[in-house]
């Protein structure tokens, strides 16, 4: 390959040796000469002797929903290195507003060469949408995982957050401190994380409030403009503590409170869901259910890798338990506010 | 190609003859049909017909610092709609702890064929790094942008916000209440935008608040608790106001000025940076310069995406002028609280 040599050589700014020593895999080639020549290759669209190729990892497609609910970065945060020490690389892709579907990434991650795809909350987790898409991938042998919104119709790894045990979590905390009548902002019916807060939090709401409870739930959209839409619609309807399904939807209902010129607590206790970056520099430090991120990012990684590499993950949902993290936007319900049962 | 053709029918879930439309570019084939067919093709290892390629567009790299800082994301989110719809596809990559590091994203997108790369804030933000890499990138024809951190000596397009008129425009709200003593919580003083920060500072302290101005600068981290040290710190100082490099920087100031008894903003002013999804929901609302995340990203993605598609764009700096957002965490000086000047 004489012209080419030299072709390379130039563009790589190094001697012609150099480069034979570098396509040879030869040593002694500075680790900086080294990369110049092998990226001269690709980008003057040389194919790389076989010995030279996947110089870095496979890539593995992360799939999320938006970027504005910092609990998402946060997932791709913690998957990243968990994948990178496994030898993929991680290439996130996220929808937005007149931007690129999930349809539309998928294609570009298959063209990517992507091992797998892990999809974030993503359409699966939507009720209201078919599953041939999913279905169609996993026939042609295209692993893929799915975080926080389980399909018993989908045949691959799911793991998600144990929705019935976050809603015990938060009510419990609030019945032991008084609250009986209270509200559920959570967001579109729709989707499978929504539908089972519902569940989780009538069936907490029947065990630890009984016969007094009053619980209210406010479907709306996952976002802090979603939150004060529902904050307005619970605190008319009398609630004196608001468990919301998201960090974002909190400081929302927080922030429609104060407009009102309730104070947080003594007026109503808020609870938060994910304990994401918001939720401790919320004012008041906010309540949370915490969704163990760094835990779940080691245990898809590992699952997921072994599903990459053709050792099929269990296909039972991976649950994970949350934690309630208690600051100060939760307090003891004084039950004299508005409306009294 | 008639085994072949069998193969990818079976794969596909369609018929041959469905196949052999969908390679012929034959209208009267459904979508989904025409996606399974091409997805199969992806799959099984085969070369698409050319008239049948590049179905997304050319991938473009974001290569972002950190995820936990919200402004990253947000200039994801709005850079990524408007790439899409100009026909490429945005690939993000984040650095992070024990994950990967810039170099090995870079060989990623070229390797997924990038047709160019967006680093924001990246290492060549940081005055210590060389930049050979990026010169020997550019020199192989590759399109490169870099978004806050200006170094005179890559050729390429650079968008940066004004960190000068973000200084003047805080130094010139907090002295018109009546601050003389105030303080910088700034990131590690060899990036860039630290340096310009600095500057802007001083001169817009010397500017406002003449010979009693006390300006006190303090390197931190680009975190709450980078903001935490630095808080102590300037409230040690005396400062009555601080000026903070990031909102994540602003909300450690508040958490620690609490922890001390202090009131926001009666007995210290904040002031944020980027205005960020922490701004609005912190309590008490920061006060914060915005960067023009929505109007930076038509910018770049316009200006890049003339310039992978060959036309150059202009070599200066691209400026985008901030704006003061006032909320709650500013107010007058009552200049009693410890050291007098």
């Amino acid at each position: 390959m004489g012209a080419t040599l030299a072709d390379i050589a130039a563009h790589a700014g190094v001697s012609e040796a150099t480069v034979s020593r570098v396509l040879n895999d030869k040593p002694g080639v500075a680790q900086h000469k080294r990369q110049a020549v092998l990226t001269a290759l690709d980008l003057l669209g040389y194919e790389r002797p076989a010995r030279l190729r996947r110089r870095t990892g496979r890539p593995v497609g992360l799939l999320l929903p938006e970027l504005m609910n910092p609990v998402f970065p946060a997932f791709a945060q913690a998957l990243g290195p968990n994948f990178a020490r496994r030898g993929f690389t991680p290439l996130i892709g996220s929808q937005s507003e007149g931007g690129l579907d999930e349809d539309e990434y998928i294609d570009m991650f298959v063209e990517a060469g992507a091992a797998g795809i892990v999809f974030f909350s993503g359409r699966h987790s939507d009720s209201r949408f078919p599953m041939d898409r999913y279905t169609q991938l996993l026939e042609l042998g295209l692993p893929l995982a799915f975080v926080n919104g389980y399909r018993a119709d989908i045949d691959a790894p799911f793991f998600s957050i144990d929705e019935h045990s976050a809603m015990e979590l938060a009510v419990r905390h609030l019945t032991a401190m008084g609250h009986r009548r209270i509200g559920l902002a959570v967001g579109q019916e729709s989707f499978v994380a929504a539908q089972r807060k519902s569940e989780g939090f009538h069936s907490a709401m029947k065990k630890h409030a009984g016969d007094e409870a009053r619980a209210v739930i406010e479907p709306s959209l996952y976002t802090d403009d979603g939150g004060i839409s529902a904050g307005r619609a619970l605190i008319a309807a009398g609630c004196t503590a608001v468990v919301c399904a998201n960090d974002l939807i909190a400081v929302g209902v927080m922030a429609e409170a104060r407009r009102q010129g309730l104070e947080i607590p003594q007026d109503l206790s808020v609870v938060g869901f994910d304990d994401s970056v918001i939720a401790r520099n919320a004012w008041p430090p906010l309540t949370t259910v915490r969704q163990p991120v760094t835990a779940m990012g080691v245990a898809i990684a590992d699952a997921f890798v072994g599903e990459m590499n053709g050792v099929r993950a269990s296909r039972t949902e991976y649950l994970f338990q949350p934690e309630l993290v208690v600051r100060e936007s939760t307090g003891p319900a004084y039950g004299t506010r508005r409306h009294n049962g």
